[in-house]
């Protein structure tokens, strides 16, 4: 394949592989960014949860809260297999929810319990459109650590019974989510052109001609609506 | 034993069975303070992490944290096993450490540490005198629950080289020590009263003549003395 390409760039696919330094150095910032979106989210949703108004919400959000903790030691995992620091890996990422999670403060408990399933889902989604981008055993251990346990029914349950019982709350919370898109759409655009590796994945992406940022942001919102929808809110 | 027993009390270690409905009914009071206990030091020490002034330090504690709430899961199998529901047997224990926290507000990072550290092991050691209290079957599982995985050596480390280097900080964190300790060892000799199945436990243990809240106590003092010295400040 590369022996007749040596007068034209080499075909996408065939930098995808990890003995390519720029690749790697892309699938590292890449891993260094998830394994650092899983950990804010560990100590975002632990604090969450000890807001909750009973006892059976706070063990159920702790139990989605450390599950994102198992998602980050895979990721770290993965990072000491590949020879990398994980602190340093982490490190260019450690202010990059900062500003999202400054202007998206939840006002109450259920603007909390919106913001940790629509947030972290969007965000998700998000690791899971960028590891599109990736070889395939990269890939597969990113799609494992993003591997929802199921703990997440018990936000939506509760949020449905809340709703569908409260006009005015499903409003708010309606309001709410679209701020929530807003900015967290905002935030993976920015993040598309920010980060060097994420730019380098996206092109590589994008010369295959199935990837493109649009693309990407479109399919977010898509499993945004799904997302309110099953929350019984309007997106 | 009991054959020749009918005019007097049965003999203490008899009546440790989880058949006998006051035992048990003992030990699920116990098991629900230990979860609701580690629960709470999940919680706690997360939030701690959160605090951490860098990325190597909100690991370490992250660790420590997500240890707890494992212990929590065991001792949570425990009642479930037991046909118990966790919750119910959680729910009087949801404020016992709010008063405790409300006294110990910790007035900075190096604080925090040492709240950690000293109020989580002043904790361990009084689930572990309790659990001498118990059958072997249970006594084994809260022993394993309480078993250090060793994440604590970080927070060692760290206050064993910021206090050799400053001797204010070491003079401040003594003091510290000895107000966590004095507020710690308050909370456990009001819940040896406070609690029925703890007063039962104890009463059973001091009719064997081998424990009594007052050793209890004593021991605890003990303990805190050698992790304060493990720390390079006066207990």
């Amino acid at each position: 394949m590369s022996a007749d390409a040596t007068d034209q760039p080499a075909a996408p696919g065939s930098s995808r592989r990890l003995d390519d330094p720029t690749y790697r150095r892309a699938v590292l910032e890449l891993l260094g960014l998830l394994a650092h979106g899983e950990l804010q989210a560990y100590g975002r949703i632990t604090s969450d949860a000890a807001e909750a108004p009973d006892l059976h919400g706070r063990v159920r959000l702790s139990e989605l809260a450390v599950e994102e903790y198992r998602h980050f030691e895979l990721l770290r995992g993965r990072l000491v297999d590949l020879g990398a620091d994980p602190i340093e890996a982490m490190t260019p990422f450690v202010d990059v929810f900062d500003e999202f999670d400054a202007r998206t403060t939840p006002g109450d408990w259920w603007e909390r319990l919106v913001k940790a399933y629509v947030g972290y889902g969007i965000a998700n989604d998000f690791y899971r459109e960028i590891a599109r981008l990736l070889d395939p055993q990269s890939r597969e251990l990113v799609e494992e650590a993003l591997l929802s346990p199921g703990h997440s029914e018990y936000v939506v349950s509760v949020l449905l019974q809340a709703t569908a019982a409260d006009e005015r709350l499903s409003a708010r919370l309606s309001l709410w989510g679209r701020r929530l898109v807003g900015e967290a759409v905002g935030l993976a655009q920015s993040a598309l052109t920010r980060y060097p590796g994420l730019l380098y994945l996206l092109e590589l992406g994008e010369a295959e001609g199935d990837v493109s940022a649009s693309a990407i942001i479109s399919r977010l919102m898509g499993e945004h609506t799904h997302r309110m929808e099953r929350l019984g809110l309007t997106a």
